[in-house]
């Protein structure tokens, strides 16, 4: 007879909840987590904040509100789910419907019979073929073990610098935790860019300028040859293709792949992504097997194309779902829009949809726009500022994705897009939102509402801009025009580009100053954000005069754009 | 030849961003506003902020965040706009397409020539029958001068007390701008719960708890009869139907009215609300004629019927549509949600869409939920709790309102669940919202997605639940059931309900405890916000016993409606 038996691989986010939930609505059935890990349902989101101290103890991240842990006991006790921990699922013999089980302490190989099987086996950090990685103080930061050891060493006061090879959200995330130790840390990342996939180039370049104002150096383009030890075999420092970085502490955060290795060998199916492949039920290719979390792939909801995207909220709602499909539900997963958020130092970095590499990539004609805002009425104290950019469809005018980087409340805004997004809005929609409006939460026109209707007069021709990149190259031309400066004096002290096209003339003065400006003449206006300079075009193409454009994101980031 | 000047009555929001709005659009136009008071095109909603002192200055509010005035001077040579300030608008000549005007300094008459017309005529206070509201130190808060004169009045020191009629937002947000100058508060409210038409009476209770914790009284179902000076003839006391309240300083704050005699006048069409009626481009019945901001009603999204919302980010949209439909634009404006935040203390307080009373009405069989959140993940510092309760409709499964309260980080959450609402998105589509996810920033599963997955669970009959007032009555009665505490010893020791039916059984002893009980019971459970009782009733069920439930929102909401 066949067991009816649920047998979960994976004990960390979505396998936990996959129990859970089947446990809630099916009180009778028998539950079996296996994890090979000696920690259970733990935050693994967390383990930064650990390092950093603001998470005082490792088993806070598997603790619950209520100073519950989350341990063997809790989930016996208050769930009947079994679990079994440091034990590995070596193979799975898809035809018995058998999963074959190694104690990692004892070595002792069992089996367990499945009615159900669910796969939650989770990812593993990436190790490119870098030289040293086997030195002492090089660590990944992927589970507790590794979170205690570097925390450890941090605390022993035997590090000053840290070497962190990967540019993506760990790294950046661990910089800030490093920061709070007062360990030094240097960013090494092989793309062009950081933050490669999650934010296009401008944003990243405007992230790397603020790091590096806060003393953080972020080197991209950096092939990463080796780790080299000191004489007792600690890390002690890294040498790239361009450089060598010291670093008495290593970081390898250079992203996460599917643990797979199971699945494929009982010949469940893979995706394109190398992930493994499910169906909108979250079933593998074996109907009696399901699958979730970060082992993976998800569709994406504006490309339709199948991306990997590991994430702990997506790999909660996976698990969700798999606890009712396991128990008689019929639940669907749509899809995600890669939406994903960090935090370093005073930063923060949001996204979600697609880039306008990843727009382009899939085919459609963008446009993008960046926009400089404030998070509340500027006139309300403690207001933050943070630049938006959108990327839309030029043809049905629909946000296809947005970014936002700043010290600002960007978090709010960018959960605002990606359900816009979601539900296919266009521009003039977002526009329109109804959204909750008092100075200390917003400005009477949102930021998203600004940043749609600025995009929308792009889009109509209202208004010409041009990007700091773009004005890069101009100045490094011999090309005849004005770089017209619209802010106050005070501001113009403070900060300006060094040229010698440049002429200040205030907004205010604007009308009377240019009066007598020849009407073929061609205007760069700048301002310190984007609104004033957008003013100043609206007002000279009144007055006649028909080359005028603007800096897109004015002078907040132009230094960082134009120091690269 | 007739004019085609645009002539806005009205410069604080809607006619001023109409006038910028055209003048971008229309360079050649010749545009001029027309303003009753004062003051030009400041934000009303900073008014609270500016008495609180956290505006420092009363011009702050009409500067932009680059120190500038946006003053007359400002308007003619910034935008070629011209505007004449203290000048009424006192009739319209439709036929000969005039505005006749008077200049309330001088009295002499005039009138102005219109091509097209804009009516941003705004709202005022409501003043309900109340003896004594003449008194010295009676004020309503609409304009600033009524924020000058109340914080030069406070600044003196010689007000201890102030009574506030009307427990809406502006009364809510004046208690913290009183606060900040160590002046007491006490708010009367006519209706039967305060914030009427923006909250239910179970959150609207909650808020007054929570109030009361931090020494403001808010009585409800209070008519006010009179204000009574002293004799000097300022307000001293203000008398009720039921008591007499302190108040050296009197704030009436009993709503907002629409400005539409000078439209009705001139035989404009007045909607069923009492404001005027637009069409969706916002022309009043009057083609050559435009309306918008607070003397407009607007379509509710959800009911589809009109409703009078004014509100400061509704008129900047007003503004900006007129101002492209003046010259030549086709913008439409489909309505609002009725989406509104207050901020009172350490309270939060927003809501978007319809209330249950208010889907009641419009023919909606409703389900409400009220699921107690945490603005991030429990472990992240700063972490703080609120209130979120959603509104469905039961056949759709469609959200069709929200509304949150807490000092909480919930306006995220309402902008969220606003943008869903909007694109008529379900319970389904909400729980599967790709949000941005990180330990600073939110919870795995993020409070919207929560709230939708437990009101879910109670549309699918997983769980049954009772609401405070509803256990109130049933413990009132004489009903025999367990009353079923699943809180940590710790917690029960702080906080109990006082009842003989109460048992006290932590979660996690649960199975072995009840293992005994007879299987027809009934058990209420109860722990401090939710979760735990849920989870004890799925055990309970699982062991069999089949009249199980609990308390919506927990401990959390329990004293508050408990002492109502």
């Amino acid at each position: 007879m066949p067991s009816d038996r649920i047998v979960i691989v994976g004990g960390v986010a979505c396998g936990p909840k996959a129990a859970s939930r089947a446990r809630r609505r099916n009180p009778g059935v028998e539950i079996v987590i296996v994890e090979r890990g000696p920690y259970l349902s733990y935050a693994g989101c967390g383990l930064p904040y650990f390092i950093g101290g603001s998470v005082g103890e490792i088993k806070d991240l598997w603790t619950t509100q209520y100073a519950v842990e989350r341990n063997v006991a809790f989930f016996k006790d208050t769930k009947d789910v079994n679990v079994l921990l440091r034990t590995e699922a070596t193979g799975i013999d898809r035809k018995n419907k058998i999963v074959h089980l190694k104690n990692l302490e004892t070595g002792e190989a069992s089996r367990i019979e499945y009615g159900k099987l669910v796969l939650a086996t989770g990812g593993s950090p990436n190790r490119p073929p870098i030289e040293g990685l086997h030195l002492e103080r090089v660590f990944c930061l992927h589970s507790p073990s590794d979170a205690l050891a570097i925390r450890d060493l941090i605390e022993k006061d035997e590090v000053d610098c840290a070497a962190i090879i990967g540019g993506g959200s760990i790294g950046l995330e661990a910089v800030e935790s490093f920061f709070a130790h007062a360990v030094d840390a240097v960013i090494l990342e092989r793309e062009d860019q950081i933050l490669p996939g999650l934010v296009d180039a401008d944003l990243a370049a405007y992230v790397a300028g603020e790091l590096l104002g806060l003393g953080v150096a972020c080197y991209t383009s950096e092939t990463v040859l080796r780790v080299e030890g000191d004489e007792k075999g600690k890390a002690a420092k890294v040498v790239t293709n361009r450089r060598e970085v010291a670093g008495d502490m290593v970081l390898l955060a250079a992203g996460v792949r599917p643990n797979v290795e199971l699945a494929r060998d009982a010949g469940l199916e893979i995706g394109p992504t190398g992930a493994l492949a499910v169906d909108d039920r979250l079933r593998t290719s074996d109907p009696s097997i399901f699958a979730g979390g970060d082992c993976v792939e998800c569709t994406h909801l504006v490309s339709r194309k199948k991306v990997f995207a590991p994430l702990g909220s997506t790999a909660n709602k996976h698990g969700r779902m798999i606890g009712d499909n396991l128990t008689g539900g019929d639940e669907t997963f749509s899809g995600i829009l890669g939406t994903a958020i960090l935090k370093s130092l005073k930063l923060n970095v949001a996204r979600t949809g697609l880039t306008t590499k990843q727009a382009r990539e899939a085919g459609f004609d963008t446009l993008e726009t960046l926009t400089p805002s404030l998070d509340k009425a500027h006139y309300s104290p403690g207001g933050k500022p943070f630049l938006l950019k959108l990327v839309v469809d030029r043809k049905s005018e629909r946000v296809l994705g947005a970014q936002a980087a700043g010290p600002g409340d960007l978090a709010k805004r960018i959960d605002v897009l990606a359900t816009h997004i979601t539900c296919g809005g266009t521009l003039k929609e977002l526009s329109d939102l109804d959204l909750a409006y008092a100075p200390p939460f917003s400005t009477a026109v949102d930021p998203v509402a600004h940043a749609a209707n600025h995009t929308r007069n792009r889009l109509n021709g209202l208004v010409q801009s041009v990007t700091a990149g773009e004005l890069l190259n101009r100045l490094r031309s011999d090309d005849n025009f004005i770089l017209l400066d619209v802010r106050q004096p005070k501001e113009v002290e403070k900060n300006k580009i060094e040229d010698r096209r440049l002429k200040h003339v205030s907004l205010l003065d604007l009308r009377r100053e240019m009066a007598k400006a020849p009407k073929d003449v061609e205007i760069v206006c700048v301002c310190q954000t984007g609104p004033r300079s957008y003013e100043a075009c609206m007002t000279l193409k009144g007055m006649g005069l028909g080359k005028v454009s603007f800096l897109e994101g004015g002078m907040r980031v132009w230094p960082f754009l134009g120091t690269e």
